[in-house]
């Protein structure tokens, strides 16, 4: 089994850096704690589907998008 | 905020019905349990990353298709 949770950390954080957002700005915008927002860019968290969709909504991406590379 | 639990359960069970396997059957080939897919299929699990892609394995389809009508 792939490490999901990394590849949607790598994801999230790649791009946040080309919407040149910060991690606290990124927590602005999604009303998630920054520190959680890290934690989540490491591949720590098995995020829930709906602190994916926030996500992807607050990077005003597609959910597919934010997913690509795994499986 | 749509209801996002709700709309995957719905996916999953259209899924699985159309693939003709039971509740049982998708709970013996993902490795969850036959209660926890009941419950996912109403709604009621704020599912993570991991079984989510656990699920789309299962039913043998894509992760995107699996979260179709999501955002």
């Amino acid at each position: 089994m792939k490490n999901y949770k990394l590849i949607l950390g790598q994801n999230i954080r790649a791009i946040r850096n080309e919407q040149k957002l910060s991690q606290e700005k990124l927590a602005e915008i999604s009303s998630l704690h920054r520190t959680y927002i890290g934690s989540i860019e490491r591949g720590e968290r098995n995020i829930s589907l709906n602190n994916i969709v926030i996500i992807s909504k607050a990077l005003n991406i597609k959910l597919c998008e934010l997913l690509e590379g795994i499986e």
